[in-house]
């Protein structure tokens, strides 16, 4: 597959960066606001594109043509305010489906958060981030696209056990960065996360036993 | 009509109060946060009901039940940062649909902002607000209520008209928010503008008139 990858430059964008830049399946296209972000990506094996999520979403479906999935990990992060979550993690976001659908990339793999579909039991300190992700979330849903939408608890810098939990209903806990980009990698093309959202944590299942079971 | 008013304390609100307090044909329940604010609506003619838009669903479901339609004009203002334009202007007009879902009222009408439902035409300054107000819109447009939205454009506190412009897509103008309430007011009753959308600036046709062409 042709993957157009939001958010390379995160840290489970860069995670992806590497694993499909290796593959030999899949081939990667990373988005990038800057051109001089390029030369990093590319050295590991990605193709570069620049585009930018506050700009149209004529400019974005250019920009994902061609491509057969996309995976979206963008986040604005937890310094710039929610100003940026706004325009970012939701309209940014939802720019992006509409690009999808004008361009005809039907796979959408979208990073959320634990339980975003869940206001009751959103983390508090984080309440505005989550409503940014659950309707960013509500949108991709109600989209024609082939969606998975992943929703991984605490992220920790640990290097990945390649053991998951996978459900559409998980309490708090945490997983490493490495174990949630191998679970997006691996739901690209698993038949049984077609359209399907679930949470991500820790647990004793390889990830394509916990795919099969979502 | 039993009308339950979200925004009451609002400059439009307020207006919205007046207007329905006066009505021989309709009643107002006017949502407060706080029940010193209690005093000065119900002496304008409402009823008081305390909640919190930034509370439970179940706690709003509770609270508008029994009435015929919703108003919502609550804004959290220019002053408080997009966390709450987050939490307000978005998520608390979500949840106050999904309320009204849950608790059988069916009519909804919810004053948003010019051109809100056209990201090319947003005003570069409020990019975040219109951001909330474009998916609360369309939050409302995809549920199952017979919905009004109405987008008036820039708001001045001169006297209303009574005449104005209302129309799928109008160029930036400005409207006094007194014609914006007695255009709500008129929308309740009017069978046109049910499960329809449509910016409002001042112009040259009745209320009556405008409505009737939306």
């Amino acid at each position: 597959m042709k993957v157009f990858l939001v958010g390379a430059n995160g840290q489970i964008g860069r995670k992806l960066v590497e694993l499909l830049g290796s593959s030999s399946e899949h081939s990667v296209r990373a988005m990038i606001r800057n051109p001089e972000q390029a030369n990093e990506l590319e050295k590991l094996g990605a193709e570069t594109v620049v585009a930018n999520l506050e700009g149209s979403v004529s400019e974005l479906a250019e920009a994902v043509k061609g491509s057969d999935a996309i995976i979206f990990s963008a986040g604005s992060g937890g310094s710039t305010g929610s100003d940026k979550t706004l325009l970012v993690d939701l309209d940014g976001a939802a720019k992006m489906v509409e690009a999808a659908e004008q361009a005809g990339v039907d796979r959408f793999v979208m990073v959320s958060a634990l339980q975003a579909h869940n206001r009751e039991n959103w983390n508090e300190k984080l309440r505005p981030y989550y409503v940014a992700k659950h309707y960013a979330d509500k949108i991709l849903e109600s989209s024609s696209l082939n969606y998975t939408i992943v929703r991984p608890g605490g992220l920790l810098n640990e290097p990945g056990t390649g053991k998951v939990e996978a459900s559409e209903n998980l309490g708090r806990a945490s997983i490493p960065r490495e174990d949630v980009a191998q679970t997006v990698l691996a739901a690209l093309t698993e038949e049984h996360t077609f359209k399907r959202s679930f949470d991500l944590i820790s647990g004793d299942q390889t990830i394509q036993e916990a795919l099969k079971n979502v």
